[in-house]
C-alpha cells in the first residue's frame, strides 16, 4: 500500500511535469525555427462558458485565444504566463508548497512584472486552463482550512512524511484540511457517507453526538463556501472511495449556492474538472423545511432577495429541488440557521433532523 | 496522568457549577424573605475600563451596576441573566457544546424573548462578567477554528476520550483547535517555544520547512485575529509548559493590532484574565524590517493611517517597539505582507528571517 500512495503522487508530478516540457519544447522548437513562440489559450470569458448537462458542471466550450509574443499588446502577459510555467515547474519538482500571494512576490525575484497580485492571479488561472489541471496539482494551495473527522485511513505523499499513516477519528475537533490531506493516499475507511457541513459549531456538535459512529460518516466542516481543497478532498472521498456526499447548510439563498458550489463547481473554474461532486446532495435546510419543523426565522433581506433572482437565471437552478426551493423562499421570505434546530433542544438536530435527511437522500 | 486530566477538566467544571450555585442560592434566599431578586453586574462601559499595568491588560474598574428585579426597566435583562444561568448550568452539567448562536436560538425553546442574537450575546458578556470566567467554561464555543502542530502531547478530558492520548506532530496540515484541544491536558514536549504565524500558507510552509524540529517549537497558525481559542491554548502553553510566545504577522498596523490583542487582549474582555498572554512577543514583520529586509511593500491606505492613529491614543501602544513601529508605518506610509520574503526565495522566511528573529526574541 505504501507503493500505491507514493505511485499516486508521483504521477500527479509527472503528469504536470511532462504537460510543462511538452509545452516548454514547443517553445523552444518555434525560437529553433525562428518563429515567434505562443500559447493557446481556452477562452475563459462569459460568451465560451456553457452548462454541460451530460458533466453536471459549467465547461469552456471551444473558442480559444493566441497569446502570442509577435503581438506587442500580448507580450507581457505572454512572458508572465511563461515564468509562471518555469516556475510552476520548479515548484513541482521541489515539492515545496505555495500561495497564490507566494507566487506573486516570487516573480519579484525574477524581475518579472505584475501590476498587483490580482494580475498573477489572473495568469495562474491562465496556466490552470492550458494545461487543464488545478493549481494545487503545481504546487500552488489555497490559504483557507477547513477541517475534516471520522474513520478514514490516510497515507501521506509529502516530503519527510510518505508512507506515514494516519487515522482521522482520534481528534475530535477534527483534521485541517491542506496539501498534506488532499494528496494522501485515501487508504480505507469503514464509513458509508459523507456530512459536509457549514459551520465550525455543527461540527464540533455532530462529533460529540458521534454522527461518525451512529450513521457511519466522515463528517466535514466546509467553514462557510467550502476551499478548493475541501472540495478536492470532497471529490476524492466520493470518486475513489464510492461514498455518498450529502451536504448541511444554512437554509438560505448563500447555503443553497455553498451546496451548489461543492456539487458543481463555479462559472470561473469551468476550466476544470477536479473541484465538482456531480452526485453530492443538498439535504438541507431548505426553504421548505423552515414550515415543516417549525423553525425560527430572520427576515430575508433585500440583497438575499436579489440573490434568489440572480441565482434563477443559472441553469443549475431551472429545475428539482434547486427551483423549488428558491421559489419558497421567494415565497416566504424568511430564511432560518442550522442552529435554528436549537430551539427543540441541542441535539434535536442530530436526533431527527439529521436521521430523516439522511433516509430522504438515500431515497433519492 | 489520566487523574490529571480528568481531575483538571472536573475542576473547571466544579468551579462554575459552584459559581452558578451560589448566585442560585441568593436569588432564592431573596425571594424567600420577600426581597426582590438582584444580580451586582461589574460595569463595561468604557468610564470603567482601565489598563493596569502590573497585569499588562484592560480590566474593569470597581463600579458596578445592580440589576434588580424590582426595577421594571431591568426585569427584561434580569431575567434574561437568570435563564442564562440557568442554561449555562444545564450546559456545564450535561458537557455539551454550543455557541453563541445555539444558545440565542435555545431561548426560544423557554419563550425568553431576546431581540436579536445581539442581545443575548450581550447578556452572555454579562454573565461572564458577574462570574469572571469565560463563557468556554460554560460550554459557549467560538465556532471559528484555527490550528496547532508540533511536539506536543495532550490527553482528552471531553466525554467520550477522556484519558485518551494524542501527540500533535503527526498530520503536517495541523489540528484544529476546538473545544476538545483547548479543555485538554497538557501532558508534555520537547519544544522550547511557541510561534504563533497569522496566515495558513505560511504554517504550512513552517511545517514543511521544519521548522517546528529546527527550531524546537510548536507552531499555530491564528487565521488572522486569533479566536478565543486559540489564544486560550497559547495562554495556557505559556503558563503551564513555561513556552515563550512569538508571534509573527503581516508588516501593517492589523498585524501589530493581531500580535497585541494576542498579548494584553481586548477593551471588551476586560472582565477576563483567560485569553492574554502578556509575556508574548511580536517580533515581526515590523515597519522598521522593511528597509532593513528591503521587501517588496504596498502603500497604506486611508484606512490604515487612521488605525495608526487611533492605536496611538491606547495607552499599550505608548511604549517600546508598539509605539515605535506605528511611527515607522506612518512615516514611510508603506506596509508589507510575510509572503513578501518570498521574493528572496520560498524558504528566505526560515532560513534567514525567522532564526534571527528568534535570536532577537531570547535577548528582548
Amino acid at each position: 500500500m505504501a507503493k500505491t500512495a507514493k505511485s499516486r503522487a508521483s504521477k500527479t508530478q509527472r503528469d504536470i511535469l511532462d504537460l510543462l516540457r511538452k509545452h516548454g519544447s514547443r517553445i523552444y522548437d518555434d525560437l529553433d525555427h525562428g518563429r515567434f513562440p505562443n500559447f493557446e489559450i481556452p477562452s475563459r470569458s462569459v460568451g465560451n462558458i456553457v452548462y454541460d448537462t451530460k458533466l453536471r458542471q459549467y465547461v469552456l466550450g471551444k473558442s480559444a485565444a493566441l497569446r502570442s509574443s509577435k503581438n506587442t499588446s500580448q507580450l507581457r502577459s505572454f512572458t508572465q504566463l511563461m515564468w509562471l510555467a518555469f516556475f510552476a515547474n520548479r515548484l513541482t519538482q521541489e515539492k515545496k508548497s505555495s500561495t497564490l500571494r507566494d507566487v506573486y512576490y516570487s516573480s519579484q525575484a525574477f524581475s518579472i512584472d505584475f501590476d498587483d497580485q490580482s494580475e498573477s492571479d489572473n495568469i495562474i488561472v491562465d496556466l490552470e486552463a492550458v494545461l487543464a489541471k488545478p493549481r494545487e496539482a503545481m504546487h500552488i494551495f489555497p490559504e483557507e482550512r477547513s477541517s475534516v473527522f471520522g474513520d478514514l485511513d490516510i497515507e501521506y505523499t509529502v516530503p519527510g512524511y510518505e508512507g506515514k499513516r494516519m487515522n482521522l477519528s482520534n481528534h475530535p475537533d477534527g483534521y485541517a484540511i491542506g496539501p498534506s490531506l488532499t494528496s494522501a493516499e485515501l487508504v480505507g475507511t469503514s464509513a458509508e457517507m459523507v456530512i459536509a457541513i457549514e459551520k465550525g459549531g455543527l461540527f464540533t456538535r455532530f462529533v460529540e453526538e458521534q454522527v461518525d459512529k451512529k450513521f457511519k460518516s466522515i463528517i466535514v466542516d466546509t467553514g462557510g463556501q467550502a476551499p478548493r481543497s475541501t472540495r478536492t478532498l470532497l471529490k476524492r472521498l466520493h470518486d475513489e472511495l464510492s461514498l455518498p456526499v450529502i451536504i448541511l447548510t444554512d437554509g438560505d439563498v448563500y447555503g443553497e449556492h455553498i451546496a451548489m458550489v461543492i456539487k458543481s463547481g463555479s462559472a470561473n473554474a469551468a476550466h476544470l474538472r477536479e473541484l465538482t461532486v456531480p452526485d453530492a446532495k443538498w439535504v438541507g435546510v431548505w426553504a421548505s423545511d423552515i414550515e415543516r419543523y417549525d423553525l425560527p426565522t430572520i427576515p430575508m433581506t433585500d440583497s438575499d432577495i436579489k440573490r434568489c433572482h440572480d441565482l434563477q437565471k443559472d441553469p443549475r437552478y431551472s429545475h428539482g429541488i434547486w427551483k423549488k426551493e428558491l421559489e419558497v423562499f421567494l415565497k416566504i421570505k424568511r430564511k432560518a440557521e442550522l442552529e435554528a434546530f436549537s430551539k427543540y433542544g441541542l441535539t434535536n438536530i442530530t436526533d431527527r433532523y439529521l436521521p430523516q435527511k439522511i433516509e430522504l437522500a438515500r431515497s433519492l
